[in-house]
């Protein structure tokens, strides 16, 4: 198993869309790590061309984070109010919006370009693949990791055939990786996960709100084999974090929340203030709130404004630190040896 | 310091209303542990009483925990609207209600006689006591431990002369403990607050969804000197948990949930139907719904009646196991240090 060989018990979250690049993941295998590229929202055809400059970079081994798409679409009842009161607000603002759409992200494109060209890891984001889908990459060589938030998901990835469990707590930043995202399972942070999934019989690895070597000691002291950082890694040179998004992480002040409001699906990220104009009546309908945001967030994106774009950060993104990747991963493995 | 001498790094974590009893802290204290006497919602002579108790069960040093006064009364003009919810409510199912009134919870006669009858430690709760009440308690011979839930909170018990930091997670059962239960500051994860108190100059108690010997051993990792325990606690026979509280935690099925639905102050417990049905309206006035719902609670835990009383419990209480409390810090301690 990968999990076996990482010379630092630690891997990089998948960042999609835009933080992921192959440089950052690049950076983070070349030192010891083991970094994971974001495939959710890139065309088929991107990730192609992602995955072949990735491997152009390092010859270590990665991995490829894939979104389960949802079983179908979202009911137009239940999220048209909220797409309406979007589009009046983006039009009194002479912003875009784009259609509500239902899609599956290019799922199967993805999965038979991951089959034609394997990566050491394909995880799991949104739910749980179907057994084929985990036997055709067990048979191209990848391992299958799945992102649970809960005891009932966990028990759901080792029965359909997860080789490891990326575990993922409530401080984490970004979508919460929840199989039903308006179920009834509550948020629970990394630790309290960690002790309800002791003893599960698939590895852990702990995601969210870790920013720190004696973090990442602590969540392999209570029983992980290794922790998932995303966060941490949002200001390096190498990721591609947008500029308005840089500018709030570096601040540091404002705190974060969980919101619906900016893709129709839960996700952590600083407060600003599109989500406490809309997260109260936001509804869970991903991904078609996703596509009705998205140009609207672009434009922002282009402006420079921070306060109309999801801020996607964990709990205890104060403690971000401004270096270049391979740093981050030698500080960590420093931090971490100076614990022991 | 008290936690200089500690054989497990552990701590009884006060249990205000009912489950703290001088049996279950003298237990605790008489195995290695170091237990909290809850005097919160105690008339001073009953606080005298149980201390007389506890001394008697135990020689060994303990700590009495204390509520901080709100600095004012609430607005009624904000809590009336949910006072006459409850009324109506309560009414209408033949249930008492009381008058919501503002108290101070006898606070100067417990400080008296804290000061006439030092114990080892004097924790606090929803707020930093002046600097006199802390240059007192240091006078008797008493440290002064000081509850808080973010940086802001740490670096003001610093200031007004807090020994150690009782550092409650988000994941914590029972009352958060911030200064300002309305306030701005976001709930953050036992392992958030760990990272961003590191290095704060005082000792770090970690507080919140810790159940089980290797979350300890995480949490003294990620740099706490002891971990706090309560929910862990609450089944076993010496505490005062009432009936059906104990049998929701028995039954570890129902998520839980912060709400202020039940004392006007953020709470975590197990999600019941009077949660349900309440705490969308539920404002901030604490104690005044607390005075308001406490006829209510108390004679919905003598019909036995789980569905309107406030079931306190931390975010992993499913792993809460049923064992006298002797037998609870020995198979803690026995974790431990087979994680060493």
């Amino acid at each position: 198993m990968v999990l076996d060989d990482l010379q630092v018990p630690f891997v990089l979250a998948p960042l999609a869309g835009g933080p992921s690049t192959p440089a950052l993941v690049a950076a983070v295998c070349e030192t010891g790590g083991f970094g994971f590229l974001a495939s959710g929202y890139l065309a088929p055809a991107q990730l192609d061309e992602q995955l072949q400059e990735l491997r152009s970079l390092t010859r270590r081994p990665f991995g490829v984070n894939v979104f389960t798409p949802a079983p179908h679409p979202s009911d137009p009842a239940a999220y048209e109010p909220y797409a309406d009161e979007i589009r009046r607000w983006a039009g009194e603002r002479g912003l875009p919006v784009g259609r509500p759409a239902f899609d599956d992200d290019g799922y199967p494109e993805k999965l038979e370009l991951l089959h034609r060209d394997p990566a050491a890891v394909v995880s799991f984001t949104f739910g749980m693949p179907e057994r084929r889908t985990v036997d055709r990459l067990h048979e191209a060589g990848s391992e299958v990791w799945v992102t649970v938030t809960s005891p009932s998901e966990a028990a759901l990835a080792i029965k359909g055939g997860a080789d490891a469990l990326v575990m993922q707590g409530s401080e984490a930043g970004g979508h919460r990786g929840s199989f039903d995202d308006g179920g009834a399972e509550p948020a629970r942070s990394t630790l309290s996960l960690l002790q309800m999934l002791a003893g599960i019989g698939r590895p852990l690895v702990a995601a969210g709100g870790l920013m720190s070597g004696p973090a990442i000691a602590a969540a392999v002291t209570a029983g992980a084999r290794a922790a998932q950082l995303g966060t941490a890694f949002l200001l390096c040179p190498e990721a591609g974090t947008a500029a308005p998004h840089r500018a709030a992480l570096h601040a540091g002040v404002a705190p974060t929340r969980v919101t619906r409001a900016f893709t129709g699906r839960a996700a952590r990220g600083i407060v600003n203030a599109f989500m406490d104009e809309h997260d109260r009546r936001a509804v869970s309908a991903y991904p078609e709130i996703q596509h009705l945001t998205a140009p609207l967030r672009r434009e922002a994106r282009a402006r420079g404004d921070a306060s109309m774009i999801n801020l996607w950060a964990g709990e205890a993104y104060p403690l971000i630190r401004e270096m270049p990747a391979a740093e981050l991963v030698r500080a960590l493995a420093g931090e971490l040896s100076a614990g022991r």
